[in-house]
């Protein structure tokens, strides 16, 4: 944007929503960056909305102006998906971050898209419900849905894609949509919730999301699993899919990842190749699924398999979970990330991991590996020198060496981070000649091509 | 079609698939019937293509003589879905019914869309693995994916939306494009398989689908639990849900229902008010959900609660159910059914079921009601006179009030049947806004209206 435009594009916003609107230098330069190694792309203007009406009218007023248009959460997505890259304004839903009711006896509830998803479960805590779906990040119930994703419990409990029953959404023109109702299931023409889940914000801005809960099991526990080989622990997660054990978590951390997420975050497990478990159900149903791994595993050549029933115990083993990024980044201080998500069918997933451990053990860089490999769905952190492009550009070989492998594998090139702007080749090696139907249906909702435009395919 | 465009487009057809297009009378008879209420509607040509080359140069024909293609499975769905309300050509997939690979460790398979959900259970007897979505009748795989089917299962497995993985489609262009891979889940791009599936052949012809299969269970139960009160039985079946029992299938069949069940299936179970219970898990877990459901069922005023743990018996009980249609039918020979859909929150299924047999009972009407209770689905069959239009406009009325009431409880018209030519005034009642999007979808994906036409909204 014109350093004459900007000024206009901010008093428009200002006449809308007042202070809330900010071209102020520090405030653009933080919703420029992302959590990995993309360049910044600050927006020209930020804007701070409490309402689905004051959206509304900023969606309008861009349109008017023809300015981009992009959402912006937890600022936690991976592939620059909320980066400003044509500028525009960036809508951060910090200020809509409330729920707006729940509904315990039909287990769902309504909430506004900057509420993260801890958040929310603080917020259900007294309901006997909560929100499964874990990320890792503490990302935006707005965002998850905008790049579908999904974590350590998808195994179980399904990804946004199964979790969102209905969105509020505001369209280029400014006009806001329901997509659905809180009926469990409908065939009530196109599913325009699918729609909107996983569009990344190109098609319109969420404004609310009915979200399904599940009950608090009566029993959880957690185990620890470590293995000597690589290929016992593939192999061991891959069994307990095939034999139907309703594991709610199958997540396999690689020796590397292990020796950073002791290093950060003091856990003080063996540092081996791990899976780590976690069984939902009665007391009686979770000791059997616990018993029935255990026994897979030992067949496995598993060095242990320890039990966390105890709730500390177990948070303590998820948060060190969850911060596999930045437990990652540790191993390499200074260092950003290039972050692969590749997930393939399961009966591939032993041969996908295999390759691409021996492929990042041949370049010489360090790539920890971290995978919910009961989706067969596995993250490498290909840790670069910022000051180093030889080395960015030796990642990214990496990182399209392994999509090309999963696509070979009829795997995907995402399965849960979303394309943004890191994945717009992939996306076409992927998809084909349906790149070119995605591309229709974006020009028939968003003519103007303001909607997050630079994302997802040219 | 005029009398001189027919031969034409006959002779076009013709040079494509030989013989296997056709304008007999007796067969475009056959595809212009339903086995509902609705007037028939016979296409102009039918035409049985073996491949999916043969469908895109089918569409691509009929692109070009700008007439429709109406996409037809085994005919078994409601609401006129597959009618050729504005002629054209009937596409039949009777031909394309193979397995064309099944992934016994990935738990999926890819089908040809004209096989039945019976076939394919049979041709995967041998895998260990089944195919879960059972919406009564013997359904094809292509239909139940367009009018996103659920049924029985629906409440453990999901619905067609749930266990379609990937699917390949003819465009109205008669280009063919595939919508994913056989990774479980993915992030790359539009949902284009969720667009599809419960689009009713609006927006493409699907010509090859990609599903996810299930285990067999290691054990399974069910039990026949009959109630003096109308509002025990409903009250059981919410309260299952609420305690988290991963109950197979939740099944209500009403006294009117079971009446004609017992007369046509020989079920000899007692004419009251009657859940149908299954479970599936290890024999220790389905064991422990009987248990739970059988304590919830006494608390509620249950008569019984009669376990069948013995195939033949279970079989025999789910045959009865499957066929609740002509078993209703058979209530009133001679009759024709309107047969109602909605789907609401389960708090909200008890005002809901109560009010709708008041409301039948006021009438003088006989709809005796069958539900898939653990979703909040039900379905009354409203037996008309098809001779007698004042009693299908008394149906229609009744429907009507069935919707409205669904939609005030935050319901939808349709869990599961779509919405074909029988539902569009309905369609627009509860998606509002949301209909102008999707029929840009359609302008966008089908611009000279020839997939379907006349179905959804006009």
């Amino acid at each position: 944007m014109t350093q004459t435009g900007r000024p206009a594009l901010l008093a428009a916003l200002r006449a809308l929503i007042g202070e809330r609107a900010t071209d102020a230098a520090a405030v653009r330069e933080a919703h420029g960056r992302s959590e990995a190694y993309h360049a910044p792309h600050p927006p020209d203007v930020v804007a701070f909305p409490e309402t689905t009406a004051e959206v509304a009218a900023i969606v309008a007023a861009c349109a008017a102006a023809r300015v981009p248009v992009v959402p912006f959460g937890a600022g936690t997505s991976l592939e620059g998906n909320a980066l400003s890259v044509h500028g525009g304004v960036c809508v951060d839903f910090a200020r809509m971050n409330c729920v707006l009711d729940v509904n315990a006896e039909d287990m769902d509830c309504r909430v506004q898209p900057g509420i993260t998803r801890k958040q929310l479960n603080a917020r259900l805590r007294d309901t006997g419900l909560f929100f499964p779906i874990d990320p890792g990040a503490d990302a935006s119930i707005g965002g998850m849905a905008s790049t579908r994703a999904s974590g350590t419990m998808a195994v179980r409990y399904g990804t946004m894609r199964d979790n969102v029953l209905a969105l509020e959404v505001v369209l280029a023109s400014g006009e806001v949509i329901r997509t659905g109702r809180r009926a469990r299931k409908s065939s009530a023409g196109y599913d325009l919730t699918r729609l909107f889940v996983g569009a990344e914000g190109t098609l319109g801005v969420i404004t609310e999301v009915t979200l399904r809960l599940h009950p608090v099991p009566e029993a959880i526990s957690a185990a620890v699993c470590p293995f000597a080989s690589f290929g016992g622990a593939v192999d061991t997660a891959i069994a307990v899919i095939q034999s139907a054990i309703p594991a709610a978590r199958i997540e396999l951390l690689d020796d590397v990842m292990i020796r950073g997420v002791n290093a950060y975050a003091k856990l003080g497990v063996m540092e081996r190749h791990t899976l780590f478990f976690e069984f939902h159900g009665t007391p009686a149903a979770v000791a059997e699924q616990a018993a029935r791994t255990q026994e897979i595993a030992r067949e496995n050549g598993a060095l242990a398999f320890q039990s966390a029933t105890k709730a500390e115990d177990r948070s303590r083993l998820w948060n060190a979970r969850d911060n596999t990024l930045y437990a990652g980044l540790g191993l390499r201080p200074g260092a950003r990330a290039v972050i692969t998500d590749v997930c393939v069918p399961i009966s591939r997933l032993a041969a996908c991991l295999t390759e691409t451990r021996q492929d990042i053990d041949a370049t010489g860089l360090i790539a920890p590996i971290v995978g919910h490999v009961g989706d067969g769905n596995f993250h490498t952190l290909i840790l670069v020198d910022p000051a180093a492009p030889e080395e960015l550009a030796r990642a990214k070989a990496l990182h399209g060496r392994m999509v090309g492998r999963a696509l070979r594998l009829d795997g995907t090139c995402t399965g849960e981070h979303g394309i943004g702007i890191g994945k717009m080749a992939f996306l076409r090696d992927e998809m084909g000649g349906a790149v070119a139907v995605m591309a229709a249906l974006k020009r028939s909702l968003d003519p103007g091509n303001i909607m997050n435009p630079g994302k997802l395919f040219a």
